[in-house]
């Protein structure tokens, strides 16, 4: 569900190694699919997956496991789309920014949706037309995934590690996200050179310490050291643009409502200042306004 | 001193009013105000303005004042450079942003350099060609100019206003700059719609806010309410783009440093924390980073 390039990614790779995938998404996507196949530019391999395609959610009828790949933004209106198509023993994981979107998917499909954190660095480049610049694993909580689905995603090179702390997975990579998306997209930058840059890593540093004090009064165990994995972000995504810049390129609206904006809102609550995310997100959200602006 | 936007407004203003004026500038604006005079284009009025102008810095000799409408970041070799024409009886005025930069002149020319704060709304639309947006008035201390030099200036239509805090007033500008500058040139929005952005307002509230604690502990007495200010300036220079805005735009060095950056780093000297100005410091610094590397 959602064909953008984390659907079409993980959807690609299953493709790829023999199951049956139906992508569902955008008209532009879908027909280019339908002619063409995925064109799948990944680091290890550039071809054309033959994957079935369509704009009608309807068809998720009869998945046996449903991939949520929707932005933040979309993810109610889509599981209300969704609700009525979802069968009863169909596993459903929300593969998506944000640490609220399971739970979102959850109270709309009225049945268990797993978090899944995703590290993939991939853009779409044109209609069906994906291309992968790194990375690709998922991690998941213990009950997501049987261990014969964990190893057909292994065969079909999509490593998926078992995490019992998902949730502190996801404020982990919700912590990356604030520290490079809202920076990437105001600058235009990729993450390699914005970690580079001295400036660029104080302000960082500033964000990732309001994270982990809203984190800390959530109670949020996290699994490992924030700024190492800031670092590691820069080490193995360097030419990555975030999802953040991608949306601001083509004058759409991004996620830091899920993003820095969910900090600010957490901090808010819990009295616990969080200006540097809240620069941040008023900077994204102005940026949205003035291209919004510009399409009246 | 400084041919750019400031520089050319005064100078042009008091030459249109029969004073002797030198416009001491860049070759490209020199070259075109030598052979076409100074073109003001003004809410007032638009007029071919015949005033001197020279590359040659030495030519400020025998001015009895000197108006200093240089970048902050040049105030130190401008100052070296100047030191050596300077009259002894000549009167030294300090046109520029930030709170620092009467101090630097007068540590390298060893004499009195008096703060003017300017509020004008202006840019240079091309070589020689000068935009004024509205307003045009000075603020001075008591002891910056005498009464009949403060009737020359009325005379010539720029209303100077003594204030017996000009510390203070320098200080109420700087927050202005703080709050407007960055925000304008990263967004690059004029004022006016800025201020009507209510995340735009909510990042400004606590820059402001930010830059209040730093002036406290600095000892300063603010002429003001600071955040009526900055709503004055969204009704007074609705249309205008920051000077920073205007440099990035230009791929110039902008005066970062002297505003967002001289708040982070008197709050670092206090331990006052500034994570608000410190986010538009870098992304200042970042975007500034990005068009010199592109030129590389």
């Amino acid at each position: 569900m959602g064909a953008g390039a984390v659907g079409c990614y993980y959807g690609g790779m299953l493709c790829r190694a023999g199951h049956q995938v139906m992508l569902i998404g955008r008209t532009q996507h879908v027909e280019a699919i339908r002619r063409h196949g995925l064109l799948m530019d990944t680091t290890g391999f550039r071809a054309h997956i033959p994957v079935q395609a369509s704009v009608e959610v309807g068809d998720i009828q009869g998945a046996s496991l449903i991939l949520c790949c929707i932005k933040s933004n979309d993810t109610e209106n889509a599981a209300a789309m969704m609700a009525p198509f979802v069968g009863p023993d169909a596993i459903v994981l929300s593969l998506q920014n944000g640490v609220e979107n399971a739970k979102r998917l959850q109270a709309k499909l009225l049945r268990t949706v797993y978090p899944a954190v995703v590290y993939v660095a991939v853009e779409m480049m044109g209609p069906g037309h994906l291309k992968h610049h790194g990375r690709g694993e998922l991690v998941v909580g213990p009950s997501a995934m049987s261990s014969d689905m964990l190893e057909d995603f292994a065969k079909a090179g999509v490593p998926v590690r078992v995490s019992d702390n998902v949730v502190g997975e996801l404020w982990a990579k919700l912590i990356l996200n604030c520290a490079y998306n809202a920076i990437s997209a105001i600058t235009k930058l990729p993450y390699g050179p914005l970690f580079e840059n001295e400036d660029a890593r104080d302000l960082m540093r500033l964000v990732v310490r309001e994270c982990l004090a809203v984190a800390q009064r959530e109670s949020i165990t996290l699994p490992g050291d924030s700024w190492q994995g800031v670092e590691l972000i820069a080490a193995t995504m360097s030419g990555q643009f975030s999802s953040t810049a991608q949306d601001l390129m083509r004058g759409r609206r991004s996620e830091i409502d899920d993003l820095n904006g969910h900090i600010v809102r957490r901090g808010q609550s819990l009295a616990i200042d969080t200006p540097a995310n809240q620069a941040l997100y008023s900077l994204v959200k102005l940026l949205e306004s003035a291209f919004t602006a510009n399409q009246l």
